[in-house]
């Protein structure tokens, strides 16, 4: 019983993400699906997110993830695998965080004419191209049965910190719904007497959790992805600072 | 194993879908339940949606479908079949496309005093009837064990397309999350050398997809559920074009 | 196959719901998961909400719920039984309705050290110990494997019912997706012949469901949870009366 995960930015009102379950179901009766969201919010976000979750998965998981404003353009239709996990969606970039600096990962070019219903509409391909590799994958179907070996992904780019006389300059890559603002500032970094600023700003003391400090004021901490965030006890830290994303942050020793 | 899948209005916040969810497994542990939404949006457009997913599942899947503003009234609930799927929810339209001109569709009028568990809220048919008669249906049991053979459910009056003069007339039947404009007119009234037009305003060309046209053009295609549509490449249709639901299409050869 | 229901205020597109349902897969393969809600609005909702689905389900079902704004503090990890369900939660008021008056109902404190991934993260307890703690109930694991027995879990004020001289006052004490108001005021209070008003408001007549009033007027009625509600039939009953919750209900006799 293979899961297959299904992260898209379809909404569910439509009944789009409902026809990409159906084919699946249609092809892989057993697959055991496992709705992420429906609402995601770009690619950017959408390869960030990703590293949220596919790595709880068991071993064997196909992890689907379906943000295509390019479809039915030349991009490609990707395969990936990284010896546990296989990876299915657009080749626009989603799988960036996947493929970079990971020497497991390899990646094929999914060939539509070897899918079971091999015509497919110019504008869902998440139905008619992803659904169907994602479903045939699921039960055992070799990856090179379906797909030619390509070299790497499209890549985005992603934001890296860096070390500076004046400390390290990192930056806000997202923020959450609880209003926390998510660097991407590892907790390697972070040592005993660090303090944290948005730019140059006064400084935000570290803490462990957010009733560390009195509700309504703000903390350092290091989030669950092991990542530094900024965060305020009870409240939101978006509307706090009234910061988004791209905004530097800056720790100092 | 068989499939239910669960489409409805109730939202998910407020407890109501989780209670039809549960009551479907106390009938039927071993239903494969799929959330289509809880986020339906009336019935005209509900009885739209379903047309988009439920021919992709495996025959034997059971579509409940619950938008139902007259619970209590006198208003039946039904049962559907097609030869190849159940469909399960109230008697007011949701159904008119799934039954008009399908001489396979055979419709019930469910009995509640044959469910499992008889006595019933006045307000919340969803948990009471359309739940338990879905979970038995997907056990197996027989349509005419439940319900009462009737003639024909209730229709909603789904616009066509009219053949004028000065072209096809049909009109805009849907907006999809993604802002595209979906009509009713049908691929086999798109003939080569067809202009498309809101009304009389100026002609948008036809395009195999969105990229076809460079970012933030218009254009018209054949979308995936084989009707014309308009959109605008990696934009939204309906704020370019300032339309709604309703406006006319016209077809010019 | 044991059911595990999951009901979270983590929204779907950050990742965090997904991973929560990653850490109960690799742990119970077999779980068989059901989203409640990822939009859970506070304790006081959450709560009220947990009882109109858990009792639907079948025996043996695990109900995760995690509204945690005060996570990583001293607050416990709950494990509750009522001899039919397990809960798994914060302890922060969230299982009042399921503890309060149910001498059946049994509490345990989860002790993270005997999960099988002991380390957790001071801020996502959701994926680091009530998910882990789910997945082992749902595969029969003991709760005194897992927690240490305790006496009565923390408890928020449920508002109550007063019978004083001119009727019985109780209050509203949600208002769903729908507009409808849900009043504190059983079903066993309202007789024959009993009005209903806000406050000192003119009284709103007793009917059996929306369509017994004409279009647009408000009823009061036995809602589906055997508790007194008010609504308009095709309407929303909070903007007719432009009320909140927390407004007092009188039920005249």
């Amino acid at each position: 019983m293979s899961i297959i995960t299904i992260a898209t930015d379809f909404g569910t009102v439509d009944g789009y993400a409902a026809a990409v379950k159906g084919v699946i179901k249609s092809i892989t009766p057993e697959a055991d699906m496992v709705d992420i969201t429906h609402e995601l919010e770009g690619i950017f976000k959408a390869a960030l997110v990703l590293t949220r979750y596919y790595s709880s998965y068991p071993s064997g998981t196909v992890h689907l993830v379906v943000v295509d404003p390019t479809v039915g353009s030349p991009r490609s239709a990707l395969i990936g695998y990284d010896g546990k996990y296989h990876f299915v969606g657009p080749d626009n970039g989603i799988f960036t965080r996947i493929a970079v600096g990971n020497q497991e990962s390899k990646w094929w070019a999914i060939d539509p004419s070897r899918l079971p219903s091999p015509k497919s509409s110019n504008t869902f391909h998440g139905r008619d191209i992803f659904a169907p590799a994602a479903a045939l994958l699921a039960r055992g179907i070799s990856r090179d049965e379906i797909g030619e070996k390509i070299d790497m992904p499209i890549q985005i780019q992603i934001p890296q910190p860096m070390v500076l006389d004046d400390g390290v300059w990192g930056e806000i890559i997202d923020i959450d719904r609880f209003g926390n603002l998510v660097t991407n500032i590892g907790s390697e970094i972070i040592k005993d007497g660090a303090a944290v600023a948005l730019e140059d700003d006064v400084s935000i003391g570290l803490a462990r959790t957010y009733s560390d400090v009195p509700k309504g004021e703000p903390l350092a901490y290091i989030g669950s992805l092991g990542y530094l965030e900024i965060g305020v006890n009870l409240g939101r830290a978006d509307t706090y600072f009234s910061v988004g994303v791209g905004r530097k942050v800056r720790v100092i020793f």
